[in-house]
């Protein structure tokens, strides 16, 4: 069967399929690439709460097409069905494409817990489809109770926003003992939790949903304690499973958290296909185990190695330091790297400091907020493994510094050594500047212990 | 004669022997430790330009001197006179205090241009302190015409300052082709003076002040083309340069710069006394060559080092990056290390990219403002040597994400797997993320060259 040909190809067109056509387009220039996705349109993922308060509309959260079209990547609208790996082919609803490399990007879906109940109408999980959350906007416009099951990012984000209407009761629940239990510590957790009750969204943790009831459509939730709650829409955000149909078709192996497998170039068990995002299997920074985490900046660094790496290798994956941020409000939470937790529960031997202070100097600043810093530090050799951080918006570039620092193994003496550049309406002072009086208290913590 | 001793004596009490102060606290805790300042309130040095604006009063832009009962350091308020290095005694108003260890932190004094007319009434400086300002204030309460002459950054802070009362004219005289020329590339100096022209701000670039005229005050400014400008109200902010009167006095050695002369230890030529902060010579952290720049987190970092050194040296300076940013209204411009013009008259070959585009994901997020990054690196190694951005508040943030950089002496490649974390609310896209496609762009460019 004649088909046309590409060099490279590339499945999916979200934040890894994207990435990854324009890499491939840095690296080789002269090589023809065509993308190939399901959908006609493709969302903003990170976006995809904010439809619903902020944004609007899913028309106004989307990621134009022009960037294809200025990186000269061709795109073809189809699903893709099968791999024929012997003879390169990939086989899609639009018709054939013969690769040399392929890269598949192809996502991940809802994570759906085992619950009776969300076959009912009015149940709805974060499908990542124009038309789906379309329908949800639509649903949401007459809802007068919702409850959304899962406090991590996704689940508080899309909780606020559905709140910020002010005509509905908005109520979280969550099973571990606070929202954002995967990702923070639990002094982070709980002033997350109090905005958000501040704001009128009801937050029930360490709860477990026993099932979803209502005839034909959904009329309450009940918990595992007998309590029912009421509720006429329900949305599900208890995470995501990497999609990979496509890749155990075409035999590809598989890794220990489900995703496809790759090394630590991106390449599957098929030397000639890479995969990247949300459906590839990851390790953690630090010990190398798996990680579970998907995000879409995990996407964009992955896509850049495999887009790199397609007819040489010149890119290798560290594994994942799990760098991210959310915001309710004006309160924004930022991470990088392990926390106190997640680090104890590693076997670390660590020092966590939390420096509090206002992000402004003098305090009188306009824009000025309490930002509370912490840090996290190996115990013998001082190397900081993450780091936490609560306040204004620049919280989120705040974690970034943190990362670079996290990604450079600098101990506590380098950060105690770090060059900031400080000004009142931008940051904390520099006698007063939260990651380096973090350091300094570590330091000085090591000291009296003898370390 | 009989006097007081102590292991420590810090001579200054803003953010270099406060932090000197509170360094050596940390790291000695067991040793009396004196801090002598002539001032009776310190103030924020950073923040002087918004006491005539944003924050009201000098009153309120000082450092408390509960930091100093918390970190138990005694505090004598006198005026430092001499130094018998031999006996180790210091001479100070308030009588002698001997020393083991003494740390000299006494600043900077506004630079004075040989310019006739200085000594009018109505020609003021930036000299910290609360009384001067507080005089400067009432000054400008009748003022109409004001004349800034210095376009750096405390000069256009102060400019836009004054122009917000909404009653007066202000004019900045630049003698440099932009202002802020010292500090950044052409195209981010030009977008602040657009900025500062908009809010009502005067500015005349390439401009040299000739003399300032008036009979007993101030009545106007002749430039050297023999334009007059009407002033009823002079500030001169061209820059500060140490205060090495004690250190001179007290035979210590003074650098090139005029500071007084230190190792990377901080150490004078008397092995018992350190100096940090504006006082204090310093020298580049690209080729160590001497440099002149002075500022509060400069002074900071020098003075963490100090106060750590004391009695038994653990912390070197590897020079100074230079990272520091201002702000107008709510446009903030920041850089670290070299800009690309800095780079290239020291003799680097250069790849310059800068990448633009809004801070927030969809670009109709709340907050969003249009940000642009320009990264610095050396050809043939990758290495970055700096950053300049503008945009946003978090641009202050962002430049200490470039410092990380530069001070780990990353490459473009390292840039381009930098794991960032990104959100709709807080941070531009995965995507679109200004550092990591400033890094991937110049890494084509580097492969383009065949480097």
């Amino acid at each position: 069967m004649a088909h046309k040909n590409y060099p490279i190809v590339v499945i999916g067109g979200s934040a890894a399929g994207l990435t990854a056509g324009i890499t491939a387009r840095r690296h080789y220039p002269d090589k023809e690439i065509l993308l190939v996705r399901k959908e006609e349109q493709v969302l903003i993922p990170c976006g995809i709460p904010y439809i619903f308060g902020t944004v609007g509309s899913p028309q106004k959260n989307l990621i134009p097409d022009a960037v294809l079209e200025k990186n000269g990547i061709d795109l073809l609208v189809a699903e893709a069905v099968d791999i024929d790996r012997e003879a390169k082919v990939l086989q899609t609803t639009g018709g054939d494409v013969g690769y040399e490399r392929l890269i598949i990007a192809v996502g991940s879906r809802p994570a759906m817990p085992p619950i009776p109940g969300f076959d009912l109408d009015g149940v709805y999980t974060v499908v990542k489809e124009v038309e789906y959350l379309g329908d949800l906007q639509e649903q949401l416009e007459t809802s007068k109770d919702v409850l959304v099951i899962g406090g991590g990012f996704i689940g508080i984000e899309f909780a606020d926003e559905i709140n910020k209407t002010g005509d509905k009761q908005v109520t979280v629940v969550e099973m571990l003992s606070h929202c954002l239990a995967l990702a923070y510590d639990d002094e982070f957790c709980a002033e997350m939790e109090e905005v958000l009750e501040s704001r009128g969204v009801n937050i029930r943790t360490a709860s477990k949903v026993e099932k979803i009831a209502g005839n034909g459509k959904v009329e309450k939730v009940v918990l595992a304690d007998g309590e029912e709650i009421k509720a006429d829409l329900v949305l599900v955000g208890i995470g995501a499973v990497a999609d990979v149909d496509l890749a155990k078709k075409a035999g590809l192996r598989i890794g220990l958290t489900g995703g496809i497998a790759v090394d630590r170039t991106m390449q599957t068990s098929d030397e000639h296909i890479y995969a990247c995002g949300d459906c590839a299997e990851k390790v953690s920074f630090f010990g190398g185990r798996p990680s579970p985490l998907k995000l879409a900046s995990i996407a964009t660094l992955e896509a850049r190695i495999a887009g790199a790496n397609l007819f040489g290798i010149r890119r290798e994956n560290v594994g994942t330091v799990g760098v991210w941020s959310t915001a309710v409000g004006d309160h924004a939470l930022a991470t990088a790297g392990l926390t106190e937790r997640m680090a104890k529960e590693r076997g670390y031997d660590v020092i966590a400091v939390a420096i509090q202070g206002p992000n402004r100097h003098p305090g009188g600043m306009p824009g000025a907020v309490d930002t509370k810093v912490k840090l996290v530090f190996e115990r013998h050799s001082g190397v900081i493994l993450g780091g936490q951080v609560s306040g204004g918006p620049s919280a989120g570039e705040i974690s970034n510094i943190i990362s670079a620092c996290v990604q450079n193994r600098m101990t506590a003496e380098d950060i105690a050594m770090f060059q900031t550049g400080t000004h009142p309406a931008l940051t904390a002072s520099p006698i007063a500047y939260h990651m380096v009086n973090a350091a300094e208290m570590a330091i000085k913590q090591m000291q009296e212990c003898g370390g």
